[in-house]
């Protein structure tokens, strides 16, 4: 047994069995040790991008870390954007990041560079496996780490020469997720007496908070102290869906942020984090609560949520209430062009239960949420740390979290085109994936960020920099081009067959929505 | 004027006129100020690597810097991996990297990251623009040390609040690129001296020695003193073909490279640095040149290169000795199947004069470089870092800055999927680039990395990481979906007949070669 082995044989005993994974040269001795091991399932992504954020929605729907397998620190650096929106997420994560072997790193080789740098922003534990014996206890923390509460970023750096030096280290013994700390009960008795005041307040909502059961106790703690129950503006899971309790999220926009929280004189943060401006904008401030607005924080981050809302729940006294869950509802669809809030009601038609959907869609799918309270019940994933080009390397891990389900991607086209090559893992790993890409053939975003900002209509280096319709990016012959099956919609009709048949099969589909 | 009217028009002054762009909210005044000022073309990227990759294309080519427009750490952090190769080929770029207003830093907005431990290890110089006021000084010095020889990478970090806040300061004066520091005769002594030993001896080449001119030069000093003339194995540019000097590369393979210089006792470096194997391997030594070598380096890396060799031709006289120019060949075509070399010979035979090679080929282009010593003369630019996804991005920059000659991709498939939405700049900016797609549908490298380690034959899970077959990318498709015209060649014949095509009109096509 060789480090690599030690290392593959660590994660399979601590129950990581899934790697995703772009590997190079200097991990060849990993990739023959993953050649030896059947147990771990190896996930090519033709891109580290894909790779990092396959990883982050296989987290978010399986509860646990998948391993991921990048090469030195350009291979790393590809997959930080979603590192970052993983991180955001607070997504378990296991990152083996190849390196030089030891002696080599003087050299100052081509591809030698500062890999800690790089990976210290999104990542909550860096370290280096320096020598084969001490493979295992290196990787075993670096797993520790990934898996305390509420999920971590690892990043394991392996040097090429403790993969390939043999050893005589035995595999440690399985290691239990650490479990999180026990709620504080003097912030519970706190938030209690604080939501017993009669003020205009916010509980407002993220992380496990989001869970079907755990949204059903805050409702009913909401409804016995008259607080409004509210989830964070961007969650990394999020149950809905009829029979569950509908929550409206902090408005992505400064101007309606501020607005719903107006009146607002406590928030109590339940795995949430004070709301503030997704960016700053000239005169506006940054904290979105108002001034004097009171918050309580019911936990610090490592502690058991679930176990909070509980004591919380029984210090309110909810007994006699029930929570207040929504019903199958289904809007009209209008006729003829589409539009996305045609999508969003016919998705409200069509999405079959315990869908997973994948939402980066940014200006297109704003409808969605709303519209959707009433649909079949499914989990909402989203954006969470504004790097785009993550919705169809996040469906792809989803989907291989949960491979009985179906994953609806909402994406837009700009965002989409940063990791197109996901698609590819769609095809290859014959996953259970429909996208709808919303083909507006622009920056949208952008375009309504220039306006605010009092440049008027756009000029010629503005419309180079935003638009997208010169070339139009034809979807359909894109995801054909990697093996996808794909068609394209203009009508609401015409989309509505589009996604019966999508949803009457499993495999990879896409529909390109003109909107 | 704002503070961001300032950065542009400082830019301007010192002549940085083209933007490579992917712009985000907090960049919206930079791009309003940049809408502005018709005089900066900007020129957008789908994908950050598309974005820095092109403005490394464009410094090889125009020998000056241009700006990149980049969102925030995950924007910056896309673009990582092919700014470690423009910092390997010395190119000088001046990114610019919008990071919140300083105001809503400490609020922890979701896209808020560590941008200084980002960009170190891959930039020369990083600093901040903090105020509207001292965004002029600040960009100069950018651009100062980004402009200082060889070639640097600058990183300014634009806060929204400084870029969008009035400003009355002026415009600094234009600054002049910083002169190279002279050639160190004491230097230039020892490298006479020692080409005069009558020993064994290499003069490895790289940088600015590899201009046509340099090259005469040093193939004539080379002749005098009965010294080998090699070039670096990988080099942001090199002057090659029919009446240029022809060098030889360090081979890539560590086996070959060691018997290279196995009888070698002494290398004079020019602009090169001593050879190191691209990775270690086991019981191989980092360094491929034997032990008690003696290596002399002719000039500190801020040296004028281009004084230090006319110094050096000086003191080992050559006058009367001629260069050995190559002539113009033309390689015997095989016939039928399409293949590596055959691709080789028919690029021999049609690249027009003045071509720009951009290789990012990886294992199937090792011919191209043989074959093609007499052909039209041609700039030879190459993966510099070893962090793939460089092939289109560096095509599109290239094409910028020489509109007027015909750029050549050879381009490997799996390397090709990192920053395929190059694609797509390439046809909105009608871009003179000929892609040739080797397909041949794996890692081949890799592959053979792994037959290295003697993992023998590979199993499902090495498979499943290193083959591209299942299902198989359809590059036509692909190119067409983004606007590029394409078409396959599976023989020799289909593939000249489809070059010719591409070369007898302006505009990108792509080749999909099926090797």
């Amino acid at each position: 047994m060789n480090g690599a082995d030690l290392l593959c044989e660590t994660l399979l005993a601590d129950g990581i069995d899934i790697c995703f994974a772009n590997p190079g040269t200097s991990e060849m001795h990993f990739v023959a040790a993953l050649d030896r091991q059947p147990r771990m399932r190896c996930i090519l992504g033709l891109f580290e991008g894909v790779v990092t954020g396959a990883a982050d929605g296989y987290a978010r729907m399986a509860d646990k870390p998948a391993a991921t397998l990048l090469h030195l620190g350009p291979g790393l650096a590809n997959g930080l954007a979603n590192l970052h929106n993983a991180r955001r997420a607070r997504s378990p994560i296991v990152n083996v990041v190849g390196d030089h072997a030891v002696d080599h790193l003087p050299f100052d080789a081509p591809l030698t560079s500062d890999i800690e740098s790089l990976a210290k922003p999104m990542s909550h534990w860096v370290g280096r496996a320096e020598t084969a014996d001490g493979i295992g206890q290196r990787t075993q923390e670096a797993i520790r780490a990934a898996r305390s509460a509420p999920g971590h970023i690892s990043t394991l750096i392996l040097h090429a020469d403790a993969a390939w030096t043999e050893t005589r280290a035995s595999v440690p013994t399985p290691s239990a997720p650490p479990s999180p700390a026990a709620p504080d009960g003097a912030r519970i008795a706190a938030a209690a007496r604080a939501l017993a005041l009669g003020r205009n307040t916010t509980i407002l909502a993220s992380g496990r908070a989001l869970r079907e059961e755990e949204l059903a106790l805050l409702d009913r703690i909401a409804s016995r102290t008259g607080a409004r129950l509210m989830a964070q503006q961007s969650n990394g899971r999020m149950h809905r869906g009829a029979g569950r309790v509908s929550v409206d999220r902090v408005p992505y926009v400064i101007d309606k942020a501020l607005a719903a929280f107006r009146e607002t004189e406590q928030v109590v943060l339940v795995g949430a984090r004070t709301p503030v401006g997704f960016f700053a904008y000239p005169g506006k401030p940054s904290s979105m609560l108002p001034e004097g607005c009171v918050v309580l924080d019911l936990t610090d981050e490592g502690a058991d949520l679930s176990a909070a809302i509980r004591a919380l729940a029984d210090e309110v006294g909810i007994s006699g209430i029930a929570p207040r869950l929504g019903v199958r509802h289904r809007p009209p669809v209008p006729q003829g062009k589409l539009t996305p809030d045609a999508i969003a009601a016919v998705l409200a038609h069509h999405m079959p239960p315990d869908s997973i959907v994948c939402d980066e869609s940014v200006s297109s799918g704003r409808d969605f949420f709303n519209v959707t309270h009433g649909a079949e019940p499914h989990d909402f994933l989203q954006l969470t740390g504004g790097a785009i080009g993550i919705g169809l390397p996040l469906a792809a891990g989803a989907a291989i979290a949960c491979p009985d389900r179906k994953v609806v991607v909402l994406q837009a086209d700009g965002s989409g085109m940063y990791t197109v090559q996901a698609l590819w893992t769609h095809a290859r790993e014959r996953l259970d994936i429909c996208t709808i890409v919303f083909s507006n053939r622009r920056y949208q975003i952008l375009l309504g960020e220039l306006a605010n900002v009092g440049a008027g209509a756009p000029g010629r280096n503005a419309s180079r920099m935003l638009d997208l319709d010169d070339p139009a990016i034809d979807w359909v012959s894109l995801a054909q081009s990697m093996g996808v099956e794909a068609a394209r919609a203009e009508t609401v009709e015409t989309f509505e067959d589009l996604l019966k048949i999508a949803f009457s099969r499993p495999g990879p589909f896409l529909i390109e929505a003109a909107i």
